[in-house]
Parts: C-alpha cells; structure tokens; sequence
C-alpha cells in the first residue's frame, strides 16, 4: 500500500492495536511499539485506540504520551489512523488536535456514547464542534460506527449532512454494525471518494467487490499478512477460498471474548506472557480457555510469522 | 438535614445539577454557583455531575475546574455528592481523588461503561483499583446503577462483593434501574448502614417505607423543597397524596426529553435564557416544545420560589 501524504486517504488493512500493559497497569510503549513495528511489516496500518486496543479506559493524556512515543520511535504518522472519539467533547478535540498536528493519515472517532437515543442534529453538533474547533486542513475523520457497543450509532441521514458540510474532512467509515445491508447502502450511496471499511474481515471480500477501502479488524492484530493477503488479491481467482479461511480463523476466536483472546494469541507466540494483562473492566481469559484457544488454532496450523524474532 | 461531617453517610434528596454553559459551550461557574446556592437553599443535596449535569460531556479538568470553584464559593464540601465514574480508569481515580481531597461527602460512581457485557469480575477490579488507588480514609462510594444510559449495570452479587472487601468505603447506592424490585432486594438484603437512594422521585415514598436513604432525581432541580418534604414527612398521613403530586408533575416533564426540559424549565422560571443551552450531543427544545412544556406546569400551578430573586 506504500505511505501516503496526510491528504490523500486511507484504504487497506488496519489493526485496532491491542494495549500492553505493566503489572502496575500502566500502559507499555515498548511493547507497543514493537508490537506496531511488527503489524507495519505485515502490511497493515496501525489504527489504534480502537475499540480493541481498550482505548476507552485510557485517559486522553495517556493516549496523547503513547501517540508521541510512537511517532518518535520512527512510525510513519501517516500510518497511523488512532480512534479519537470521546464523550466529552472538549477531550475529543484535545486528543484530534493533537493527532492532525502529529500528521496522522486520519482520526477515527466515535460518537459520543454515554447518552443514547440522541438525535442526528445532536451528533452532527458534535462532530461540526469537533472539525470547527480542531480547525485542520489536515484533518480527515473516519467515522466509527459500531452500536453493538457504543450503542450509538451514525445514521445514512447523518453522513450525508456531514459530507454536504465538511466535504474535504470527512472522509469514510468503519462498519462495524456487523450488517451487509447498511455497508451496502453506503457503498452504493456515490459519495464521493468516501472510504468504506468494513468492521471485520468477514464482510472483507464483499466491500472490495462493491468499490470499498479495506477493514479495519480486530483480528488484524493476529492475522495481518492473511487479511492483507485477502484485500490485495480480492481479484484473484483464489480470494473466495481465502475469504471461507478468515471467517474459520475468525469463528474460532470469537468462541472466546475477543480482546482477551487476541492478547492471549500474541502472549503465547511471542512467547511473552506480559501480553495477557488487561486493564478493568475487561479481564484475561482463564487458563483453561488460552489452552482451549491456542489448541484450537495450532490444530489450524496458525502461525504468527515474525512476531518471536521481533521486527 | 443539617451538615454531617465526611465520615458520615448520605440521607435525603440530591440534585443531578444542570449545567449551564456559555456561547462557546464552556460550562458557566457563576450560574452553576448560583443554582447550587438556591437548591441548598431548598434543603437539597448536589449531586453535581450526574446524568443530568450532561457531566459526560466534559472533561475531567473541567470538572476539578468546577468542583474547585464551588468550594471557593462557600458550598460546603459535605453537602457534595459528585458523579466521578467514568471509563478510563485513570480518570475515574483523578477526579475521585480530587474529590476526596476536597472532603466531599461522597462519589456517585458509574461503572466503566463503553466495554458491554463485561463481568463482575472486571467491574468489581474496576472499583477495587478506584478505591486501592485513591487510598483515602475519607472516602465514601455510591455506586450508580442506571442501566437505561449507561447499559453497564451493578449486580446485587458484585455489590456483596465489594462490600465483603470495602465495607467502610462503599456506602450506598443510587438505583435508576426503573426497576422497584431491584430497589426492593437491596433494602432486603440488610447491608449495614447501606444507603440506598431511588432514582427518582416516583418511588421515593416506597423506598423511605422500606428502609432507604432518600432520592437523587432528575426533577429536584425544578420541583427541590417538594420533593423534600415528602422525604420529610413520609410518614404523614398526607405522604400518599404527596407522592401522587409528585407522580404528575414528573409525568408531565418526562413527556420531553428530560434533560433540556429541566434547562428549559429553571430558563423560564429564572428569566434567563442563557440556561437553554446544552453542549452536544443533546440538544436544547424546539421553542413550540417549550411553550408547550411551560403552560402545561402553570397550568398546574408549578412555580419555582426564589429562584429568580437569587439566593
């Protein structure tokens, strides 16, 4: 996919990077930016902070040091594509200011989530206060709609007010609603250059055909080259085959709660056991559920290529 | 109700307060002041940043901000019950810490509440790290169970949990689960000293009958010395007809979206229409929902004492 100017926007394969953390629960740059290092060999873009990365029990402060240690430690920052999106407003355009003055290829950024059942002018409010305030040419914001979890979600009606607005920003979505038919509307919907990723590699093949931008997925973090592989060659004769692969890959670890399960995944082939901590409210899987898990997938024959030798 | 020092529990009723905010949407510590004055003015506790205080939509420094300034204003501390729970839990520690500090009598404390479907196990870590970390004798916990908003909610089991762990900081409860049983096992259950609160005004009665603490309600920014009095006088034989008077007029406001009904309610009653205004993603009445909403209390004779002269 090579790099890009900040301008120009995204598509591809991103992973919602998954967090180390210390014994004392500290967020773990090292790690993290090996763990980055790793998943750029891989082809993939780095979208941290997403819901994956448990972003949302970190603090705006922590997430703006982790951002300037990552950028520092050499990453391109226009691979970087960090979720943004907060409840309160004033934290989202503290931490969007500080990734379009980093350079960043795009902010991804939920609703505000706490309150539910808020209108579209509400929503539109939020994100117009937000490119207002950040006050960016720099700026691109993909919009995060995810309402299995935020329960918030970003309406056909609402893209189209932003787009009519801020044309120039607002740039794509991230589909995570797990439904074809919403993803469909809005690749069929002629805005644009608007990139459309879908949610998970499931629907991977389905949003190429129809004129998408990539995914954004949580099992990116343990299977980049196989998801990239997929969104390269989705022209190939091959990509359905390897389209039934990824969704078995995916099936499996979706038995188990998935932020765990792909720490658990990354512990157990790195070798590195500090992988399995998770900062609360989310907690590690048992042992008897990593060994269920890694059995599982060695009996698949998977494997994290480069990922024990570092990058 | 009369001032306690901090080591003491909470009893009788809260406001969530409003917020009121600028033209540029910072919020306004002069008319927050002034609100808070007229409420304890009113015999009513400040519940400040709760769901009502649109408080996830500011950030944690602006709330110290507030906090602070409410304290320099003579508010005294003990009269203080402020919302600090939030999803990072390095944030929910900061402004939990700070309110200690200050001597507030008590934290209403959300759960983390972006990650859904999460364990016992993880809220209960959640808590445990808020308390082990802000590490003060002075500190005493209100869980806040609203499962409506924060679809995150409080286990009787996770709170027989913490209170086995934390018996001398986990103080009480304020249940918005709109659900009388589950106030109702929590009464039963015999907890020492457990304060439990009514979310609202429409089971106050019920809850003082059986053993609780008061009410935190949204409407107790409009309607504070009525409701009270029936906090007061529940055992009087007017206390029925009492809580029905209450019934009606919660009734009459929840026809609106609650929140910007309130501000619209304390804007006509003040004559100050700067209280209108809400930060995003909510969003103020339309004018003809206004009139509405104002003509239907006068024409049940709803007034507002004292709160246009000041306090």
């Amino acid at each position: 996919m090579g790099f890009m100017p900040a301008t120009e926007r995204n598509s591809g394969v991103f992973a919602p990077v998954i967090m180390p953390f210390r014994h004392n629960l500290e967020a773990d740059p090292e790690r993290l930016i090996r763990q980055c290092q790793w998943l750029l060999s891989q082809q993939v873009g780095i979208a941290v902070f997403g819901t994956n990365s448990e972003a949302n029990s970190l603090s705006v402060d922590e997430k703006i040091d982790l951002l300037d240690r990552l950028v520092e430690s050499g990453i391109d920052p226009r691979r970087l594509m960090p979720g943004t999106g907060l409840c309160a407003l004033t934290d989202t355009v503290k931490l969007t200011r500080h990734i379009a003055e980093l350079g960043c290829s795009g902010a991804l950024m939920l609703p505000p989530f706490y309150y539910k059942d808020v209108s579209d002018e509400g929503l539109y409010r939020s994100y117009a206060e937000v490119i207002e305030r950040v006050g960016s040419e720099r700026l691109r914001i993909y919009l995060y709609h995810i309402p299995p979890v935020s329960q918030v979600g970003i309406s056909i009606s609402l893209i189209e007010r932003l787009l009519a607005s801020y044309p120039d920003v607002v740039a794509g979505i991230k589909d995570s609603s797990g439904d074809w038919q919403n993803t469909k509307t809005m690749l069929d919907a002629g805005w644009d250059d608007f990139r459309i990723f879908a949610g998970s590699e499931n629907f991977l093949l389905q949003t190429m055909q129809a004129g998408g931008a990539g995914c954004i997925s949580a099992t990116a973090n343990i299977n980049p080259a196989g998801i990239y592989g997929l969104y390269q060659d989705w022209q190939s004769p091959g990509a359905a085959a390897t389209q039934q692969e990824l969704l078995e890959l995916r099936e499996c670890i979706q038995r188990f709660p998935v932020i765990p399960a792909l720490k658990a995944i990354v512990s157990h082939f790195s070798g590195d056991p500090e992988w399995l901590r998770m900062r609360p409210p989310l907690v590690e899987l048992a042992e008897d559920q990593q060994s269920d898990l890694i059995g599982k997938l060695e009996a698949m024959g998977f494997k994290m290529p480069g990922l024990a030798e570092g990058v």
